[in-house]
């Protein structure tokens, strides 16, 4: 006989059993209802492309992140890292298939070879959705708006989406004259929140000089509220321009929609050196901030630009489904559930196996959730499969019962029993 | 400007837009809802393993079909490419945390770098259910009661399942001496579909001799029912034995819940070389027999040896959803859908946005999708948007109607419009 081999599994890479599957599935199914709700609709892409299609022709930083070989064909590939690529890429590919606005959305796994230390994953699942086509405040806020009622639909009420416009920190820069040193003043103020404004200082000092320091960490600061943020934001670019009067308009659709509460102006957000042209945010949950943003994502007006000379203005937002069910659980919102099952039918006699799956699939019928215990053992065996597994209800049906064309049920819960009683009683106490 | 990259996809991979994504996600979801109403939870593993677990010491036949690489780690990796082999080494490495008996499913891609001339994809979608403890009748009945719920539940009415019990074919070459041409004989029988008997026997006869091949063919032989091919092979076997009185079991359970008339005893299944030991079974949809099984299975004693001493019998079958869904394309049985939205708001006013996401958000809770158009455009541009897109209604509110606080419905289908009604009136219109 052949050696065993021991079952591992990759570091960074995660077995679901069943509590944790059901819970990214109910997870999953609420986002999808909302999304659908909406109007968006789903896509999918293959989990392996081209490699210079995924990473252009350059490569660069996120490389050394990327799971890249040859196939058996000799081709170069690799697992994508995101969904936002091959969306760009997707949408190239089939522009003359797709209606604009077009709004979809797409679940599904991607992999990056991470350092695993910090408790990140190689393999996790991304949740992206876009309106591709108009540029208009109204599409900025259907996604803020998704956010907001995805949100509220996990159950979620603890949270706060932080907004700001990469276009209002572009001319304050350009304002200021310092639109080359670009790069290094994103990267410093990206740190606020986590080494706060003296050590951001401390870094940008010596690229704008102590006097700009001080401007640029006025302006990344907040006002108390929404217009005087704005205003501040407005005379320190020069005056209204076409992105102020865009968050103006956010801020109106927001208050008039009644959602206003759960927004907040964050001039200090930029989303470092990624592609953003306009609005920005970030979601966090307010009970546990520190574990960083669970929604973020912002405007990029030319989407697909690798692969397509024309010009598709794109508004978008990514839940990290990973990061999220973490906090819902450190939250204690998430149930733990071993089955799905809302009644265990026993084996009291393996003659009449035939009749426990009729009255099984009458329960199923009415949706109720019924599993049967498939191997004649002894009762105690059979609750205690019942009880580990959480199961509410047992139908029990001996040969007497059989002949009565009754049942006994007993609430696992309450431990209540409910003997010789017809089905359609029985149907209704475990619907209950 | 860096030049533009093709936006080209590998082949045998594929991009899903939404009509064929709206589809697969109801078809999931119908399945997901009826294994779950029966008891099943679902799992998941990682998509990349290590490549010795996957395939074993050896490698063999798979080795070539499979995507492996080295990660960046220099650890030996590969993509799975069935669920099954990663169920067996999630259940031995998880053994301590399940209860048996375990009812799983998984709905997961799977990649095989095969030739991709014949329509096969190199990237698709398994669907596995399997039970896990029991080795009882009832167990290898649940599994076929499940395939033949699924089948109901998607609307398929007019398809057979074809079973048959390995047990009993081994049996037979044992009563006739010939175990030691096991493998010979399974290969040619599994042909018998494709090439007839005549084909077969040609196979058979330099193997086993004539006379032999001529009692294997009467042994694939099904007799007119399932009792008359069970007394025919009981025979052949030199009498009863635990493997009969199980096929003897499964039609009793099969005619007191009365599916038998979807059941189909037929002794040439065999499923060729796996590792089956049990019963076996395969789907057909009667309209379009050629495409082939469209849900197979059987049961395997010792599903997880490879990684485990502990034998642990399961009972297991598996749907390609690819597969299925071209057949029930191919059967005219899926809608083609752009979008799952009811409602569209169109922009009449600019001004009167918030308005109209207010609008959304009731229609929302009432489980109405609901799409805005995003843009100030043309009337007529929005209303070719609805109908490129298949929603059955505009919803129209312009200065006059938001002062009255009316709205007008416009029912796409029909032509009817319903001019200055109630929001409330105008719901009722939309749900029914």
């Amino acid at each position: 006989m052949a050696s065993i081999i021991e079952p591992r599994v990759l570091k960074g890479f995660r077995d679901f059993l069943p509590p944790a599957e059901i819970k990214r599935k109910e997870i999953q199914r609420i986002l999808e209802g909302t999304f659908e709700n909406f109007g968006f609709v789903p896509i999918d892409t293959p989990a392996l492309e081209y490699r210079d299609v995924l990473l252009g022709k350059g490569g660069g930083e996120t490389d050394k992140q990327v799971y890249a070989f040859q196939d058996n064909g000799g081709r170069d590939v690799s697992l994508r890292f995101d969904l936002t690529v091959p969306f760009a890429r997707f949408l190239a590919a089939h522009r003359n298939e797709l209606y604009l606005p077009f709004k979809r959305y797409h679940i599904a796994k991607v992999w990056r070879g991470e350092n695993t230390q910090k408790g990140r994953y190689r393999e996790f699942t991304q949740c992206d959705f876009d309106i591709v086509g108009p540029d208009s405040a109204s599409a900025d806020f259907e996604i803020i708006f998704m956010m907001y009622t995805s949100m509220k639909a996990l159950g979620v009420e603890n949270f706060i989406i932080h907004i700001s416009h990469r276009g209002i920190f572009n001319a304050f820069l350009e304002h200021n004259d310092l639109k080359g040193a670009n790069v290094e003043i994103l990267r410093a103020v990206d740190k606020i929140a986590k080494i706060g404004a003296d050590e951001v200082k401390k870094i940008l000092e010596p690229v704008t000089g102590g006097e700009m320091a001080d401007k640029i960490l006025d302006f990344i600061k907040a006002e108390t509220n929404w217009q005087d943020t704005l205003k501040k934001l407005t005379e320190l670019v020069g005056g209204e321009n076409e992105h102020t009067l865009r968050m103006e308009s956010l801020f109106k659709l927001a208050t008039e929609t009644g959602i206003s509460e759960a927004l907040y102006f964050d001039p200090s957000i930029t989303r470092g050196l990624d592609y953003y042209t306009g609005v920005v945010y970030e979601t966090f949950l307010k009970d546990i901030p520190r574990i960083g943003s669970v929604c973020s994502g912002g405007r990029y007006n030319n989407l697909a630009g690798l692969y397509t000379k024309e010009e598709l203005p794109g508004v978008g937002s990514s839940i990290g489904l990973d990061r999220l069910i973490a906090a819902l659980e450190e939250l204690d919102m998430l149930s733990t559930k071993e089955s799905l099952s809302r009644v265990l039918i026993l084996n009291m006699d393996d003659s009449l196996m035939g009749y426990y799956f009729s009255m099984a699939s009458k329960l199923r019928e009415k949706n109720i959730s019924t599993e049967l215990y498939l191997e004649k053992k002894k009762l105690k065996n059979q609750f205690s499969f019942a009880e580990k597994k959480n199961i509410p209800f047992a139908l029990i049906c001996g040969e007497d019962e059989y002949k009565n064309g009754t049942v006994n049920i007993k609430n696992l819960t309450t431990r209540e029993s409910f003997n010789n009683i017809g089905f359609d009683e029985a149907i209704k106490l475990i619907q209950a």
